[in-house]
């Protein structure tokens, strides 16, 4: 850093917007430990067809890349409204479907459309973090509501809330992260029906869960209800950095007044078309994570701990008298897991048997040690 | 289209916020004709060198799309800074370096972090017109000042109106587009001196300029000055979506508070860094485009056209009584230019030496229809 220039000016000397002034930049530590367990990842690498078509698909995109990208990124829509239309079982079309940089630049598109500065957005805490942080990134007044203690969301009392308040955008995270729970179509149907403006449905973790998806209730709310997705987590794509939504035709219409020019670049376009063409293979892990979430979740309870049920490829468990402190100590056994700030709590992602072996071990230590 | 769901619900239907109803979407049309010199690429594909080390690193990295990627791209930034060290002869570390997708996320996230609402950004116009645009999907409050009437900059002028309006951010294109002249260093630290705020140079197409860049001025006005850049254009890395910029580290901590975190993919930051490596042989181009820029320029005054002085890969020219019907006419003869709004003229992308007869053959054609 010695080549550095302007190193004598600090933040504080910058015009920064007053709102943004003492904080922190998101982001769970990206640290070097043997076990992995912070950040929802799937934890089996691309299977070795799907990474020779990502590379042959580079390759071909390489050769034009002074050229900019289809700015509609029309084809991978189209591939999107397949996946989905199979997964679902709701036939739709490129024109119900919108993608971006993950999920995060969705919903902050969608908060630029119908969010801003007057408006509001409501969310049910604890949920996903990063809300609240593209509310203010977006200057949408963030207004959160309960959960249930267990966790889970009255569907009937958040109607209500939704009804009190109204919200010009709901964010409603299904199965919830950090907590695992999704949301019944009977409890969707209630917020919706609530609401005054737009509900966004984040499905980020739904290929984990048995529940009918958001998606079939398109149809029936097209002024209304949005359905964001990534390919993060199920697909294992992480990296790649793909988030989509599907929605009414005109919802994209309006995204386009928002989104920025050639967001989607075409190395990204066309390595998520790549990882869509292997879907089976991919969402083929689902299953064995299922699975592991099922038996990390026995193993946490016969260590006499409390894992929260979950319809997601993580659990929140506890109880400890100091959660973070709980977390150092797992640290200190060489598994990273994830404090986010709910009292007593704390997150594990469900990774490879081995690596939730390492986890349920350390888990019987810091038992011993901590919990109450 | 006859699987669309919700496809009876209108855009007017949606509540959409204000002062975006009516909007049209940002876009150059993207049409199927046989010469495109319509958004500034550079018409030479990457050397197949690149291309093999592009293909490389993508199968790399697609072993491990599934974990995130580094969510401060630090291997990135040391690249970005070390050619910019080379280009500028200004030293300089990762720290003095960030990237987003595209310059237009680089200038969206200095918005957020330095205009906003209740906060104005100014510009010279005519000028790049995602401006404004930016401004708006950032709630920033936009003025525009007048360039000279050959589109200059007086820099003296402009420094006495953002001493008068006294912008919280000035976005200062050189060289500028659509018009191509680049502002002097005297002009550049005018302005500086007068701002009371943040000034923003972007230096988009600085690689085909022989003035010196703006980078030189940041160690001067290290609280101040943040200039921008892009691989889209020199790099021929327009489908790679890769802007940058160099600053202070404290514009670094700013911008940390308002990304997207893992804003860029794994796939981008890899990508990026090869092309990096062969930024000798991609810059090679713009020697060439520099000398087709000067003939076309040439052959335009030639047939009695009227192309404004250009620093960069493309050229202004006149006169036409109806600009967007001349632009129509150079559509019937094949070759796609643009219509960038200034009464009068058109604007054209530098493109290989066949690409720019066909612009100089079609601009016969037109001139002899067309022009005033």
């Amino acid at each position: 850093m010695s080549d550095v220039i302007g190193g004598g000016t600090a933040l504080s000397d910058l015009p920064l917007r007053e709102d943004l002034r003492g904080r922190s930049p998101y982001g769970a530590p990206q640290l070097d430990v043997s076990v992995r367990l912070n950040t929802n990842e799937n934890p089996f690498p691309p299977p070795e067809d799907l990474v020779a078509d990502v590379t042959a698909s580079a390759e071909e995109i390489a050769a034009s890349l002074n050229r900019y990208p289809d700015r509609d990124a029309v084809q991978l829509r189209e591939d999107l409204a397949a996946y989905l239309a199979a997964a679902t079982g709701v036939t739709m079309s490129a024109a119900n479907v919108w993608a971006a940089n993950g999920s995060n630049e969705v919903l902050q598109q969608l908060l630029q459309a119908f969010g801003g500065p007057g408006r509001t957005a409501l969310g049910f805490e604890p949920s996903y973090s990063m809300h609240p942080i593209l509310a203010a990134g977006t200057r949408t007044e963030w207004h959160p509501a309960p959960r249930r203690a267990d966790f889970g969301l009255d569907g009937a009392e958040a109607a209500r809330v939704v009804a009190e308040r109204r919200p010009d955008v709901v964010l409603l995270v299904s199965p919830n992260n950090p907590t695992g729970q999704s949301a019944t179509v009977e409890d969707l149907r209630a917020v919706v029906e609530a609401a005054p403006g737009i509900v966004v449905v984040d499905e980020a973790y739904v290929e984990f869960s048995a529940r009918t998806s958001a998606v079939a209730l398109i149809e029936e709310y097209p002024a209304k209800l949005i359905v964001s997705r990534t390919m993060s987590k199920a697909f294992a794509f992480a990296g790649g950095r793909l988030g989509y939504l599907a929605a009414a035709p005109a919802v994209i219409d309006a995204l386009l007044l928002v989104r920025l020019p050639y967001h989607l670049s075409a190395l990204t376009q066309a390595a998520a078309r790549a990882a869509l063409r292997h879907a089976e293979g991919t969402l083929g892990s689902v299953k064995a994570l299922v699975d592991e979430r099922e038996r990390v979740t026995r193993g946490l309870r016969e260590l006499g701990l409390t894992p929260v049920p979950s319809d997601a490829n993580f659990i929140l468990f506890g109880r400890f008298a100091d959660a973070h402190r709980a977390w150092e100590r797992y640290l200190d056994s060489d598994v990273l897991i994830r404090d986010v700030g709910i009292p007593e709590h704390l997150r594990v992602t469900i990774g490879t048997p081995e690596e939730n072996d390492a986890f349920l071990a350390a888990s019987k230590t810091v038992r011993e040690e901590m919990a109450q």
